[in-house]
């Protein structure tokens, strides 16, 4: 007989867009676990929001929400780069890829990658990159990535 | 006694933005020294460059153009990314980057880079990236960038 319930079935797990209600659901706490993000103002997150959208199918924020505690526990955004080589090609760069710290291990991040992935073949995208950390490189060789070759970096401040 | 003039002094260099009429001047053969770059229709042409130019200063290629001979002999890509981390920051991504073979040793590559990343520091990047091959590294260190991590890949096709 089993006992207890794996947590990923004890969630409500709702993958989706970003809306702009999700700022009030942990999205920028959440982007804090990541990076440098200081809080946001309601004003500048709506106008950020609205910039975003515009681009459509260019740039897409995925959420993954836990809607029995209504909480975003993890994100990630794909936005697609047209150029000229590969036939005018489109190439998807993911980026932002978090997972809440105390929702790890429940496969949230593979989620996310996939939806990226997804969408960045579905407007016909040759192929997705992205670039990350040594330590994570295990984690992306899981979702079907593999080492191209190096990330350089100019910081201007 | 000084004999001879050094390449770069023979030239004629113009550093500017991508214009409609540089496909006659050989920008698609350029892009094939880079990678994988098919013959590209005058209306296909035509139409990836309104595409990219409808994004104004979120997507800049910039152009070496030898005057002396009306030929593009460097070129490079940057496009905005914008955020919400980082105070809704906005990073260049530099893209497509390749000097003709005949051209080079002239520092044209490290021209374009400044044109790329002068362009991201004014529309307000907080930094710029770009993926490279090991063996431009020591290339791109020269121009002020850093080796931050690792870059992966996930092809479509």
């Amino acid at each position: 007989m089993q006992t207890g319930v794996p947590l990923n079935e004890a969630c409500n797990l709702q993958v989706r867009k970003l809306e702009i209600s999700d700022k009030s659901k942990g999205f920028v706490e959440l982007l804090q676990q990541l990076t440098v993000c200081d809080a946001i103002s309601d004003e500048d997150f709506q106008k950020q929001f609205q910039e975003l959208s515009s681009l459509g199918d260019d740039h897409v924020i995925c959420v993954i929400e836990d809607t029995s505690c209504g909480k975003i526990v993890a994100t990630g955004s794909v936005f697609i780069e047209k150029k000229f080589i590969r036939n005018c090609g489109k190439v998807g760069h993911i980026e932002d890829v978090v997972v809440d710290r105390d929702s790890r291990g429940m496969q949230l991040g593979k989620k996310v990658l996939s939806f990226l992935t997804d969408h960045a073949r579905s407007v016909g995208c040759y192929k997705v990159i992205l670039d990350c950390r040594n330590e994570n490189k295990a984690f992306y060789e899981k979702c079907g990535f593999k080492q191209k070759e190096i990330w350089m970096v100019k910081y201007f401040i």
